[in-house]
């Protein structure tokens, strides 16, 4: 079909992007398909086409050569289209029941076309309305041990975890974590954002040389440790849920890191709903004990049974390796509290507070609670005393 | 010239080595050259080729298709040959100092031309001839901080790190030292290669569970740490020298890896001197200090003149930095001790003592240096404890 062969790469329109989708046999020949553009991500052009009559949809999604958040100012290639799609697969292989299925890549467009998961709500929305998602927990658990452990040196031969290092070496979106996530927050940056009310706050933290020293070594190992294949931005804006469903989504920030940065992006985005849900408090605590515990006995489980290592007999390095993730979550999970409350990328749970004196209050304790975790994660030594930490911050 | 049009792999003869130099306008187009393999290592072919009327001489390498230290049973790619060119170009616009200056690559044939350096010889061989080499330490300290600052976060951009961290992928040499170096010497492995006279030291090292624990750490580290790109293979066998020249050879092993392992191996191949030649002990120890000290100040200036990273100007973390690369190297100075001792690849330094009893004491001194190593390497904590911890081993 004409727009594929063509093989230059244009943005999408509604129009176009029905022309893909009637190319690719998904739909009947005759096919009338709606079409809207729905994106509310920074980075991409997302479109919903329905077949009304025979009640089939898809999504296509397409990478965008620049970053809307900051305009066009900040030029991105459409390379990451392939990583996402690339990893979209490879997580399907490992963990089907949490990641959309794909239907259809294209390098050229930057196109991935998926599995519909409208009937499901971004979990971050689904929270803020008053959703709990109660197997969301668990299904996050489950997707962390099966992708941590499946992309490791321990559950690939040598040759495969070096070759998908290579194949998910991705500059420009691990730049932009390294800028937003680990960098500017802890200094007077440009991109920085928040209110006047935080100000003394955020200062002292600027000034708090211990905090940036942990940062700095926090951010070395996000620059250095290819343990694992991670998502990349596993924040809850990125897992569609319901009741019964959960859908891990937009893996464009893919690339081989340590293990603790995904499990710290799902505490500290619990943690959110943690410090401004007050009435459903100890349910949010009860999900972040359950993403451990399922990980844990998940990923001891995968360990003991599909490991490719000599040496995984030994149960003493398993619990090195448990421990080392668990502290650099905490780390993680304290810059990403940080970072998305003075950063330039915020967050609806804290943002979406009315009041002015509550707002303020609540992003002055996501900044309390990041340092804590930023500093004390090695002091922190267990689940139990992580949870008392968030409590007494509380 | 035929050899390089044709395309198509074979090993060279002496014939179309010197067929291969004279098409490449290195010699004058009428030279009689004289040409000798005289290849020592397990992986490569070494034509020396000789003008005696201009007094011109290079060194060809080629890499062949297999191992000889194992026959032809345990097959290679050429594309560590393309590896060890690319190393060698990269490291020698770091330190041109010490790196043979390359005149022609070509990767069809595996072959890499370059400068001739037979006016030195191989420093282990010096070594055990009686030579100490007054300069190599400090040489061998510079190369170390340059190599290490240079290639890693602090002293590449982001993206031009990421993009060599994607070059030097080496999965076939890594192989060799995951296998020969962090796993078969510490088990009962059909690679491994000791005398009766060892044998009761090598089992307890087996059943040694502690050392196992620390031994799997360090291979952790090797197989996921992309701080710096590595020499790979850096024992004294990959040094020529004189009484003023140093030249780093060889870096076919050359991936991004834990700055610690090349510094390692220098401390390693430098104790096998300090454990056998008794003479000149002290000497030898002196030079151990001598590249730490060296690479430590040349470090710390390049870190603090040349940084690129926002966190630079903290000085706690450059200890942080410089500690994690001493103990590092401890660990993997331990585990290069025990894998030339008891693993395939042995030293000439411990297996060219004539008496036997002299030559198992000694080799059960560095099993047991080795051993301290790996298990003591947070508790010594400065270059005096180490050099303390070696002594009373001997």
């Amino acid at each position: 079909m004409s727009l594929l062969k063509q093989k230059t790469y244009q943005p999408l329109t509604n129009e176009s992007a029905v022309e893909l989708a009637l190319g690719l046999n998904i739909f009947a020949e005759n096919a009338k398909l709606s079409c809207k553009e729905i994106g509310d991500g920074n980075l991409n052009l997302v479109f919903h086409l329905v077949d009304e009559k025979d009640r089939k949809s898809i999504i296509i999604k397409q990478a965008l050569p620049y970053a809307k958040v900051v305009g066009e100012s900040w030029p991105l290639t459409l390379k990451r289209a392939k990583i996402e799609a690339d990893a979209l697969k490879f997580f399907g292989q490992i963990a089907p029941n949490y990641v959309p299925k794909v239907f259809f890549t294209d390098d050229v467009l930057a196109v991935t076309v998926m599995e519909d998961l409208s009937h499901l709500l971004i979990a971050r929305t689904g929270f803020i309305k008053g959703e709990t998602y109660p197997l969301i927990a668990k299904h996050l658990g489950e997707y962390l041990a099966k992708t941590l452990f499946f992309t490791s040196d321990y559950g690939l031969s040598p040759s495969e975890k070096k070759e998908q290092v290579q194949r998910f070496i991705n500059p420009e979106l691990c730049k932009i974590t390294e800028d937003l996530i680990f960098t500017d927050p802890f200094f007077d940056a440009e991109t920085n954002d928040f209110e006047d009310g935080l100000r003394t706050g955020v200062e002292s933290l600027w000034q708090d040389e211990e905090l940036k020293f942990h940062v700095n070594i926090l951010k070395k190992s996000f620059l250095t440790e290819t343990e694992v294949l991670l998502h990349g931005d596993l924040h809850t804006g990125s897992v569609f849920a319901d009741n019964s469903e959960t859908k891990v989504i937009d893996p464009e920030f893919a690339f081989y890191g340590p293990a603790g940065f995904d499990i710290g992006q799902v505490f500290a985005n619990l943690l959110f709903q943690v410090v401004v849900n007050i009435e459903k408090r100890d349910l949010f605590i009860n999900h972040i004990e359950t993403v451990w515990n399922v990980f844990e006995d998940q990923f001891t489980q995968l360990w003991n049974s599909e490991n490719k290592e000599a040496y995984a007999k030994s149960s003493t390095f398993l619990n090195y390796i448990l421990t080392k993730f668990f502290e650099d979550s905490l780390g993680f999970a304290g810059c990403e509290l940080i970072r998305r409350t003075i950063g330039l990328a915020h967050v609806a749970d804290l943002d979406g507070i009315k009041d002015e004196q509550t707002r303020i209050a609540a992003k002055q304790k996501a900044l309390d609670l990041g340092k804590i975790l930023i500093k004390q994660r090695k002091v922190i030594k267990n689940l139990d005393a992580f949870i008392a930490s968030v409590k007494e911050v509380l």
